[in-house]
């Protein structure tokens, strides 16, 4: 009983140390490594090498180490097994920090106050408008974004969100679909992004989708805030919308190249928002316990928790 | 019937106007205008120059046009009639936006992220504290304590509150009093003001109580946020915490003096947020209806609300 750990761009020997620690008695091997192939059971993956997991006819479960699996879709032989991915509390409260922090840097103007601070200037704006004046609207109501909408609408925010299916989030208006997508947009001042990436999401986030934002709204102009995947968003669109007013600010965390390039005009630009794909980092020990129980159900004949649906590709 | 409406510092005509609007038959007058002392019935007032009330003889109330009313208590002529303040759920959550928000600015390392994009850097702290993980205690469990820290205890900040009577907030550690107000600040990393100024908690955020805040706790250093009065604080305290790292960081919305002068060391300091006093502006339209409802109540026979306690001077 082999564990396959097949990363890039995290520390692949922390993560097999944890697993070590975690899973006495199994065996863990990285890619590279000199295993026999027949013996891994289990992969446990973060935008692994494509192909990484061909050849293994033993392979019972893939373990995404993140809340997404756009790193795993990707690869076209990837094996007919069951995929899991990570829905954790630490990370679901990290992200609407994210989420609230932004919303609120946008309410109130923060980026103006920064600079007035370097300008030793005192000047307030009496007609700053409340939470309950701006309408945040967000698109993906799955973990995340339903956390991040029921923290919203508590700090006093208007907010609505857009799913493929119908939900039932009490206080919630809920959206569904392509054909109400339009009013959705239409009644949003802040839009939040917490899809995942798919085929249909692609970069959904685009100037079309921007000018179907609400006009007139009380912060002076929509904003754009994505904290799911730069695959989501068409950057070029995006800059064309804030130079042409289309939109006034934007908070991204995603890109469509990480790390975001040096030459990126998002660097400099006065209303934007940048953070290094940070707005919701898991603990690792936490990730790493969630495998273990996966491996533990699984091996008691219960079902997964968290499956994705190879169909939807989320 | 005539009202007084007696500010300094904001436009006084815009007030007199929103009084005559919402209360036709009413003689609405400034300071400084021609009337007859005897027929001034109610006052309206925010930072009046102190005397401003001597020889109303059939005064019945003081309407103050904000929250505290630190503005008034100064005043050695000020008569011995009823006094309220505003309680305005807009005021309220206006104040828990600026608290929530300036919270996570800590809590996320805005200011350090916004010089790495400056610095087109882009790297992450693998190492951040959730919310949970960092202890926010917040001084002053009144309307505004109070909801504040629901709202941070949503975000998933571990709050505690302290005041100088009980209090039964579900969920919320309440300390009470000067014999609970060490073990408070020993387990505060994020200390968020919101008391009353009054001769007891005038200057009380000094130099001492920094050192009472919790050490070694997840932030890397206590944090302070100050949006209650300038002068609960000792500035040059402040300061000096900070210089010396008894103090990490620190957001001040109020200071000794306002506007803040120009020389004043917070400006630069790259460690210090100001706002300037806007932490929650209330929207004028509703303090006005706010007091047009107290005259009517008092008119009927009513009891007034939110009426100021002269013993305990707020
Ligand atoms: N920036 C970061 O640090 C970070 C961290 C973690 C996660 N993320 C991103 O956040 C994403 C969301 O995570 P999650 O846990 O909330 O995912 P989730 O529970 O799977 O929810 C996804 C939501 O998106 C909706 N959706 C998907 N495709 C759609 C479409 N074509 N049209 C309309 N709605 C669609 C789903 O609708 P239904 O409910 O109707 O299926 C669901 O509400 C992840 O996929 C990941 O990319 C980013
Ligand atoms: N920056 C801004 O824009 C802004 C805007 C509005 C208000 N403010 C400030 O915020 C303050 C608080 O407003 P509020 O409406 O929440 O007031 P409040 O309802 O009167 O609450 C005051 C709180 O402070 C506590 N307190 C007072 N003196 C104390 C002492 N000596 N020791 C311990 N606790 C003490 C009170 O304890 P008990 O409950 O036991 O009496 C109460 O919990 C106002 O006075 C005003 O100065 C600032």
């Amino acid at each position: 009983m082999t564990i396959l750990v097949a990363l890039t761009g995290w520390h692949v020997d922390s993560w097999v140390e944890r697993l070590e620690r975690l899973l006495p008695g199994r065996r863990v091997v990285r890619l590279g490594d000199a295993y026999d192939p027949a013996a891994v059971t289990y992969a446990v993956a973060w935008k692994h090498p494509p192909g990484a997991f061909r050849g293994l006819p033993n392979l019972k479960a893939i373990f995404s180490l993140g809340a997404g699996v756009d790193h795993l879709m990707g690869d076209p032989d990837l094996p007919d097994v069951p995929i899991t991915r990570v829905v954790d509390d630490d990370l679901t409260n990290r992200m609407s920090e994210y989420v609230v922090l932004h919303c609120l840097m946008h309410l109130r103007q923060q980026r103006r106050y920064d600079a007035q601070q370097r300008a030793h200037m005192w000047e307030d704006d009496r007609h700053q408008p409340a939470a309950r004046d701006v309408r945040v609207g967000v698109m993906g109501l799955g973990v995340l974004g339903q956390d991040a909408a029921r923290k919203l609408a508590v700090m006093g925010f208007d907010v609505a969100g857009w799913s493929r299916t119908p939900k039932d989030c009490p206080g919630l208006q809920v959206f569904t679909g392509e054909a109400e997508r339009a009013a959705f947009l239409a009644r949003t001042d802040i839009l939040v992004l917490l899809l995942p990436l798919t085929p249909e999401t692609h970069g959904i986030a685009n100037y079309a989708l921007f000018k179907g934002l609400a006009r007139g709204g009380r912060l002076g102009g929509p904003v754009f805030v994505n904290a799911g995947r730069g695959g989501l968003q068409v950057e070029e669109d995006i800059l064309r919308a804030l130079d042409d007013g289309t939109l006034m600010a934007a908070s991204l965390d995603v890109f469509e190249t990480e790390p975001l390039p040096d030459s990126s005009r998002f660097w400099d630009h006065p209303s934007v928002i940048v953070t290094p794909h940070n707005a919701a980092m898991s603990d690792p020990d936490s990730i790493i316990r969630l495998v273990a129980r996966q491996i533990a159900r699984f091996e008691a004949g219960e079902p997964l928790e968290h499956l994705v649906d190879r169909q939807r590709g989320y």
